[in-house]
C-alpha cells in the first residue's frame, strides 16, 4: 500500500514531463537549394528513427523574425498537441541571443533563438515555462567547433532528443523567467468605431493582404457581411492605399479586378483584390511598421 | 452455419469499401511560402498519426486548374493503390462548386472540389463513383466560421478521415452521377497520316513541350526513331513554331542548341533544345489553346 | 553442432550485406513543380509502404553536376548509417555513363549515374565497392519504353528495393573496380604560407562563399581568430576579389556592410558580408573554375 502515492506521482510527472508525441515540425529562413535542412533533418532520424518529421515552411525571408513569428501563429494550433516547433531564424547566431525551447499552456514546444520569433505564439498559447538550451548537455556531440550551424547543431539537436523522449523538458537546461523577447506591433483596437490594427502578412501565393483585426471585433463595431468599409493602409506615416471595399463571404461577390475585404483563414480581416494582386497593385508590405485602420461606411 | 453468407458479405463489403491504405498525396497552388500546406498536413495528423504523408507539388501556377490536372495523371499511377490524393486548386472557394471524392475503377481517391481538375484522370483511370463531402459531417470541428479554407478545413480533414479509416468511402457524402465536370482540349487523334493533339504542358525545369499524343499512335503514323517529322505549335489561331525535328532516343543525339523531339517519361511526344530551353526560345507555353501537329517527313 | 558454422556465417553475410536502414534521401534537379519528384516516391512506397523518405534538395541547378557532388558532401555524414542516397542530375541520360551504386567503407549507399557526382562523397567516406545497375534486373517493371525517366524507373526503383531489403547489395549489378569518374579542382593546400584551393559552392539563401579550405590547414597557416586575412578570389585567371578580412567566430563582429570570413558548417573557410551578399557584390560564382588564395596579413 504505501508505494502507491509514490507510484501516483512518478506517473503524473511521466505524463506531465513527457507530453511529446514524436513529431517535429521545421521552419527556418534556409530555402532548400543546399543541405542545410537536410542536415538538420539527418541529425534528428539519428537520433531516433521513429521521429516523423514535416516542415512549416523554410522560405522565411532571411533575418525576418516578424514573419516566422507569424508563421508558427498560424499553423502551429492544428498540429496535434505535443508537436515540438523548430525555427531558426537567426540573424544574431554566435552573439547573445539566448536559445531556448518555450513549453506552452496548452502542450506544445518551441525551440527557437529567444530573438522576437515566440512574440505572437506566446501571446496565442499562453507560456508554461521556458528553458536555455544548455549547450554543453545538449550539442550534437563532435559540433563544438562550428560557430554558425547552431540550426543543426542545438536546434534540431535538443528538438529530436525532447521530441524523441531521450531527454526530459527539464534536462533542456536552467529554468528561465516565464517570457519570451517580444516584438511592438499595434494590437487590434477598437475605439469610437475606428478599427486600428497591423498588416501582419501577405498570401504572397495571391497577393492579398492580412490583417491582425478579428472578426470578434469587427462584429463588435457593428461590421457584417456585404456591408461597405473604408480602409486606410499607412507604412509608419505614409499613407499607401485609402478606399472603400465590399465585406464579403467569397471574392466573386465582385467583379475581376476590384478589392474585396473578407476573413482568412485564421478568421481575420483580409482585403484581396478578385483574380488580381492588391499587394502588388499598391505596394504593400508587411511587418510592425505597415498598420490598418477600418470604419464601417454607412 | 446460417451465418457464413453475411459474414462473407462483411468481408466483402470491407475490402471493397476500405482499400485505403493510410498514405495522403497532397497538391496544391498554395506554394510553400506561408503555413497553409503546413497547416493541412497538421490537420491530417490530428486525425490519426499513422498517416503517411506525401506531396505531389504545391507549385500549380495560381488557378491554373489545367495543370493540377496534369500533374495528377502524370504522378498518380506510380502511387500505390489505395492513395488518397488531394487537390486543392480552387478559384471558385466559396461560390457553388461540389466539393467532392471521386473513386477510380482502379482504387485511388481523388479529393477535390469538382471544376475540371479531374478531367484527366478520370479519363486515365475511369470513375467507380462520385460522393459531394457533406460539409456538416466532414468539416474541421470549429472552422466553420471560415469561408476560405476549404483545403484545410473540409478537403485535408476528409482526405484524412478517408485514408485513417475513419470514415468510409460511403460516409463521405452522398453519392451523385458517376462523372466530373471536364475541361474541352484537343484529343489525340490521326487523320490522313497527320497527328493532332494538345500541348499538355511544359517540363518547366528544362523548358520542354510535352504533347498528349502516345508513342502507340507515332507507331501507327509510321514515325520510328531516327525519322525527321514536321511539326506545327500554334496558339489558338497564330502558328508559334514551325519546323523540321529529329525523332531521337537521347538528346545528345543532335548537336547542342538544336531541337530534338523524343518521348518523355509518359510515353508522350516531347520536344527540347538540346542543353537548352524549347519553350523559352519559342515562347511556348500550354493547356488547352495550344495545339500541336505532327506530320512524318518522307 | 555442424550447422553452427554455416549459421554464423549466413549471420555475418546477412549483417554485411543488409545494413540498409529502411530511409531513402532524394537528390535531383527536377525541381518540385511538376510530378516528376512525386513519381519517383510514388514508386518507392510501391516497393515498400516500410521505407521513410526524405529530401536532400531537388533545386540542382540543371545539369549541374559539381553541386550535386557538394551537395552530398555536406548532407549524407549527418543521416544514419546504412541510408541509401539517390541523385539525379544526369544530363547524359540515354547516352553510356554507367547508372551505378557506390557502398562507402562506413555504410552509405549512394545510387547515381557515375558521371562525377561522386567525387568528393567517395573522396570524404572512402570506397568500399562500385557495382553496375544490372537494368534487366532492377528496372521498373512494365517501364522499358521510356528512355528518359531513369530517375523514376531505375534509379529510385533499385534504391527503394535496396533500401527496402528487397535486393541484397550484390543484386544490384555486376562489381565494377572500386571507382568512380571523378571531376578535378583545386585540392585545399598549404605552400610557404599561402592556402590555395576551390571555391566549392554559395550558401545562396544569404550569398556566402564557401570554400573547400578547412579548419585544419588553416590553422596550420598560423591563422586564428581575431587574424586578419588577404583573401584573393578568381574566376580562372581574372581575379574577382582581392581585400584583407577579419577572420571572426561571428558576424557581427564587423559592422554591417563589411566582409567577414569564418568557418562554416562543414568546418572550411567561408566569406560573408554582415547582413548582405558578398557572392551578388562581386559577381562571385562556384565550381572548379573558381579558385581561392588565402595569407596572414601580419
Amino acid at each position: 500500500m504505501k508505494y502507491f502515492p509514490r507510484l501516483w506521482i512518478c506517473l503524473f510527472l511521466f505524463q506531465y514531463s513527457y507530453a511529446q508525441n514524436g513529431m517535429i515540425v521545421f521552419q527556418t529562413d534556409f530555402g532548400l537549394k543546399d543541405g542545410a535542412v537536410s542536415a538538420m533533418k539527418g541529425v534528428a532520424m539519428n537520433v531516433s528513427n521513429k521521429l516523423q518529421l514535416f516542415d512549416l515552411t523554410h522560405d522565411i525571408p532571411p533575418y525576418n523574425i516578424w514573419e516566422a513569428a507569424l508563421r508558427l501563429e498560424q499553423a502551429a494550433p492544428y498540429w496535434p498537441k505535443g508537436t515540438v516547433f523548430v525555427s531558426v531564424v537567426d540573424p544574431g547566431v554566435g552573439s547573445q541571443r539566448k536559445p531556448v525551447v518555450l513549453q506552452t499552456r496548452n502542450g506544445y514546444f518551441f525551440v527557437s533563438p529567444d530573438n522576437g520569433t515566440l512574440t505572437l505564439i506566446a501571446q496565442q498559447m499562453d507560456i508554461e515555462s521556458v528553458r536555455e538550451i544548455d549547450e554543453k548537455l545538449n550539442r550534437l556531440p563532435g559540433s563544438s567547433a562550428s560557430y554558425t550551424f547552431h540550426g543543426r547543431d542545438i536546434f534540431a539537436y535538443t528538438a529530436a532528443r525532447l521530441a524523441a523522449g531521450k531527454i526530459k523538458f527539464r534536462e533542456v537546461g536552467k529554468l528561465l523567467s516565464p517570457q519570451v523577447l517580444t516584438l511592438h506591433y499595434q494590437k487590434p483596437i477598437l475605439e469610437n468605431g475606428l478599427l486600428r490594427g497591423t498588416v501582419s502578412i501577405l498570401d504572397i501565393q495571391y497577393g492579398n493582404l492580412w490583417s491582425n483585426i478579428p472578426s470578434a471585433l469587427l462584429k463588435e463595431a457593428g461590421i457584417n457581411i456585404n456591408d461597405s468599409v473604408h480602409v486606410k493602409i499607412s507604412n509608419d506615416s505614409k499613407t499607401m492605399y485609402e478606399g472603400t471595399v465590399l465585406y464579403a463571404n467569397t471574392f466573386s461577390a465582385v467583379p475581376e479586378g476590384v478589392p474585396v475585404s473578407y476573413l482568412n483563414s485564421l478568421l481575420n480581416f483580409s482585403i484581396a483584390i478578385n483574380m488580381g494582386s492588391f499587394a502588388g497593385k499598391y505596394n504593400i508590405e508587411s511587418g510592425p511598421a505597415w498598420k490598418i485602420e477600418i470604419k464601417k461606411r454607412e
